[in-house]
């Protein structure tokens, strides 16, 4: 049986736009695992399986339920032990970690004033109204006024991605000659804004610009077939 | 016959500085190999073995000479295989590449414009002309002026350690649970601020101060000996 799992959408069902989902969706297609997605909105907290925590990726394999990406990561790591690994070899679970942290320290706090204006075009009005409060409250001001200076942002936003960019400039992958987990982890917030903003985060000459690519069309264009924009 | 290294050194000639120069040290120690270090002054390109690009850290092994930190490294890896891996599994080799880069486009960066001069108050007279001549020109203005304002930037400069702070509050290594290259790559960094500069970098609650000091404590204390202030 497959295994099912919550994932955010957008009004579109098959617009889906959660970095930590795309984290488990990746890493379920790389150990090869049939999956069965279900659509989520923001405001269908009831609708979860549980245990849960209120948010997506929640995941159900038979009798068991694992959410947050982390922990689906781990779960499927040791269930699927005899797959190929997340984390290949002695060091990489720790070394992941810390392509994690900075994806969720410098990316995704980047990222998010660039493109949160546009997450809200793509939900529909029920959801529209949870998102501007809650994120208008954690922003302390306007959606709009979160990314209104966002062109200007963007030079220190592309400098920030140095790491990332000269690490693919070198290495086809973040994790070495083929994907795993950190790459999963890096693209989930990459895949987050391209399914919802056509604003350029990259320039097409960029190393990143050709990772992401490769991204998109790993396990026959998995990530590339959902709705997005661009590359 | 132990491995012979040119080691940037200071006035005195135990103070050892080189952020590059310790990646290998470590390197060195990890693998349960015995060094040799030559003390080596930045005016002293002629005293290197050859080939070099004028920089250290170079080895010789025998009748092999290697230079540039990253190939030491993959040389130790390949010839002492049969020893502690610096690499440990299929993916640490490139998830440390973007743990080097960061290193490089982050916190090398930020520390060398907190540190600069006092390396300076730290190397000979003849070095001092060297270093002087050579840094103003790349940073375009004096010495003096490059740090004079380290202590408005030490916020920022702390705030962009979150991914490496992050790490080490939940493992013990940027690794994982024992060290490898990763960890001498960003601790090279400390060590090389470390040795010449008591400004302090973190605070003494800080994780990564937990995590240096964890990294002083390596190999019998061997960076911990080598000259520094603080931690």
């Amino acid at each position: 049986m497959a295994i099912r799992m919550h994932d955010l959408a957008g009004v579109e069902a098959d617009r889906r736009f959660s970095p930590f989902c795309w984290r488990a969706r990746m890493a379920l297609a790389h150990k090869g695992l049939e999956v069965e997605t279900v659509p989520w909105r923001f405001t269908e907290k009831d609708k979860l399986p549980t245990p849960n925590d209120g948010r997506v990726p929640v995941i159900v394999d038979g009798d068991k339920i694992v959410h947050d990406s982390s922990a689906i990561a781990d779960y499927l790591e040791e269930r699927y032990a005899d797959r190929p690994s997340l984390f290949p070899g002695a060091a990489a679970r720790g070394l992941t970690k810390f392509v994690q942290n900075w994806t969720e320290t410098v990316l995704q706090v980047g990222l998010i004033r660039l493109v949160l204006r546009d997450i809200y075009n793509h939900i529909g009005p029920k959801d529209q109204e949870y998102f501007r409060q809650s994120r208008e409250a954690r922003f302390g001001t306007s959606l709009e006024n979160v990314v209104k200076d966002r062109e200007e942002r963007l030079p220190e936003f592309r400098a920030s991605l140095d790491p990332l960019r000269r690490t693919v400039e070198r290495q086809k992958f973040v994790s070495g000659d083929g994907p795993a987990y950190a790459d999963y982890v890096v693209f989930g917030a990459f895949k987050w804004a391209q399914a919802v903003s056509d604003f350029e985060l990259v320039k097409p000459d960029d190393p990143i610009f050709a990772w992401r690519g490769r991204m998109l069309d790993l396990y026959g264009g998995l990530a590339r077939k959902s709705p997005g924009y661009g590359g």
